[in-house]
């Protein structure tokens, strides 16, 4: 019999589900207030998303993108944390029944963030490739670098063509990065790796159902970005709305389709939801329903903070951008409220301020928007890798990523090409 | 039709098959001859397997001991490297079947390396962890952290105990220095993550059948090697054989049992020779039978070098050590002979220069003997990671070791305690 085996004391009980940006930043600041933390994760490391994508093309190691839980409450008595899942929640008898048994709670935090959200595409759900955890980037990395090698034992052109072809879904931040880094190896890593290959063969497809890539940000901005981006070789399809994908063919609205091994799906999140909880107030993009406290509707003591939670107010009839100033904005304001609880003193409302928004498109390109100063080019890309440097989590990775990135810059070479285990592909082609 | 695609030439052809320490260092070398080289491998990468041990503890990155082969051989023309694995070799039509077609060649020379051996032990094979490829080692690393998770959710104390002991079979370089590196995350690591256990309890078990621990090497560096694996906290048992192991109670000759939910076995190795190979040339340690010349006894074209090759001398009667300078003096002088059959000059016989050998304990500790010279502790530790350092391929590994090494050392930090794919225990305890 496995159990949490927390201990029973007199202090109320806030679980926290997720250890990401927004869990985390709670945690650290409920563990100086005269609260239980309890954190569960299914891992045991936090993850810092927005640099997964140069995971998945050989620019920076898992390790240091993420940080072990532990490792941010060193010998700390008052959190306890647990890998775990939650199966289900009774929010009658306040308790949690999770993967290793169950748990009860005073407060509840769900902070499970958001996942790939592939509209119900059974098809695109098994042969496209998301990119929202380390595990998903090491297997795009791999699959990737399996492709070339296999395009170097095919004779048939059209299969050693598909193999060297990429085409990626959404033209968000993520797709915009992701599709700029491949296209750096294509230039500066493919051909030394694969002097047998011809590289002219290779293309890289951005496809955006929007009218404009980076549609958060500026017409400017997304102009800026999408001549980056053809400048770089990439195919850039904005208005184009992909219907389909079999593993080997891209079906696509009004123009003729595709043929690339890899999809990669960057069109769409949707909320994390734990298994278990009330659907009623699961609303779009499924999110959960909060006030502006981040309660979650119908409940006192249930709260969602990040991603996965869904506030209207009349600046954001659609929710919050899923972004991590949000959940961590959440996460400052929700601990505020923990200490005025037990003051009982009354909640304050969440109120988010935008620090702008940022995508770099390759070396030395990048746009920036800070309120109303919007830049590109050089000085934007300066800035994209200080605010990301300085967001993740530990001294030991920011050193890392610093080194790793110079490395990268001068040596023109992601140097972490390695299929450590190797992806099994869904359709062969051979 | 997948096929090797290796185009044809004037020039004779090599096949290397394996991109471990040998087949790199000769194929570094041939490629400024005139031949058409091939190199396959099962990885895409080559692996410094010395450091393994500190991947698996944390210590190390994935990505700073594996190299990706195409990496070594950039852009060049004269060299064509395939990820294939041999399934089968014609010696009369000289001919290798692989995993992706049929290969001819003119000259082949195995340099597969070595496995683990479980000297036919099945329930040895099945539960213990060997610890030979990037692969092993991060499962070793994920499942030390899995048992240090479960056991928080344990409450019945004999099954928690059994989750926190580890027992290393064999005495050699790589088990004392895992035993070090695992004592050492014990020690300053542990604790902090897991304020919750009681680190007392946790056991580690050094298990060498023979008198002393690294028996390789003197008595006097064994002594010290084995006062300072005590000084940690580890239990020495020398002389003890361990018969079996089925996942929980590690059975050992004319002693208790003990029950540990890890045993890693490093008490031997045996020549990873490919599939199809005539077994009449296998010998002792499932190595191949080799003349002077590295050639495999009875064939002219076909070699062996490195730790799957075996050739007795006057002074090796039982074969020269299984370790990388014996490999990569093999290959150098292979290389020359190669060129000499160009020039038809006569072979030259391989002579070993031994340099000495050298295990580090932890921090501080280790023993070096360079012919008469032998010295331990602070001196012995700085010369280890001198020799490690400059044996790894690659500037950037290097620096990224460097650097890894200097936080962990003024950090006392093993930071990478990541479960990125967790490993699923074949053994239940719970």
């Amino acid at each position: 019999m496995i159990k949490p085996n927390i201990p029973e004391t007199n202090l109320k009980r806030i679980v926290i589900v997720g250890g990401g940006f927004a869990g985390i930043t709670l945690a650290k600041k409920l563990i100086k207030l005269d609260y239980q933390i309890v954190m569960i994760d299914k891992n045991n490391y936090h993850q810092f998303q927005p640099l997964l994508y140069q995971v998945a093309t050989g620019g920076l190691e898992p390790g240091s993108i993420a940080y072990p839980l532990r490792k941010i409450f060193p010998s700390h008595k008052n959190i306890h944390i647990r890998l775990a899942e939650v199966k289900g929640i009774d929010t009658i008898s306040q308790h949690l029944e999770t993967s290793i048994g169950h748990l009860n709670y005073d407060y509840l935090v769900i902070a499970t963030g958001a996942v790939t959200n592939f509209f119900g595409n059974a098809n695109m759900e098994k042969y496209a490739f998301g990119m929202k955890s380390v595990a998903e980037a090491l297997d795009l990395r791999s699959i990737i670098l399996q492709n070339f090698e296999e395009a170097l034992l095919i004779e048939d052109e059209e299969k050693r063509d598909l193999l060297m072809n990429i085409v990626i879904v959404g033209g968000g931040a993520t797709g915009v990065e992701v599709a700029g880094a491949i296209s750096e190896m294509k230039r500066y890593v493919l051909p030394k790796d694969f002097p047998e290959l011809d590289f002219t063969k290779m293309n890289i497809y951005l496809i955006e159902s929007n009218e404009r890539v980076l549609s958060a940000m500026s017409v400017e901005s997304s102009t800026k970005a999408k001549k980056y981006l053809e400048n770089m070789g990439i195919q850039v399809f904005t208005d184009t709305r992909v219907l389909d994908y079999d593993g080997e063919t891209v079906t696509i609205k009004d123009r003729p389709s595709i043929k690339a091994a890899v999809l990669l799906w960057a069109a769409g999140i949707k909320g994390a939801v734990p298994t278990g909880f009330n659907t009623e107030v699961i609303t779009r993009g499924n999110r959960i329903k909060c006030n502006q406290y981040n309660q979650v509707d119908g409940f006192e003591n249930i709260f969602a903070i990040g991603d996965v939670a869904f506030i209207t107010t009349s600046e954001t009839p659609n929710g919050h951008p899923q972004v991590a100033p949000v959940g961590m904005q959440q996460a400052d304001n929700l601990s505020n409220n923990f200490d005025r609880l037990l003051k009982n003193k009354p909640l304050v409302a969440f109120k988010y301020f935008d620090k702008g928004s940022m995508a770099t498109v390759g070396r030395n390109k990048a746009v920036v928007e800070m309120s109303i100063l919007k830049f590109g080019g050089f000085i934007a890309w300066l800035a994209w890798m200080f605010v990301h440097l300085m967001s993740i989590v530990g001294f030991r990775n920011r050193l890392a990523i610093l080194m790793t990135w110079s490395y990268n810059y001068f040596r023109y070479d992601q140097a972490l090409r390695l299929i450590i285990r190797p992806f099994e592909r869904k359709k062969k082609f051979n």
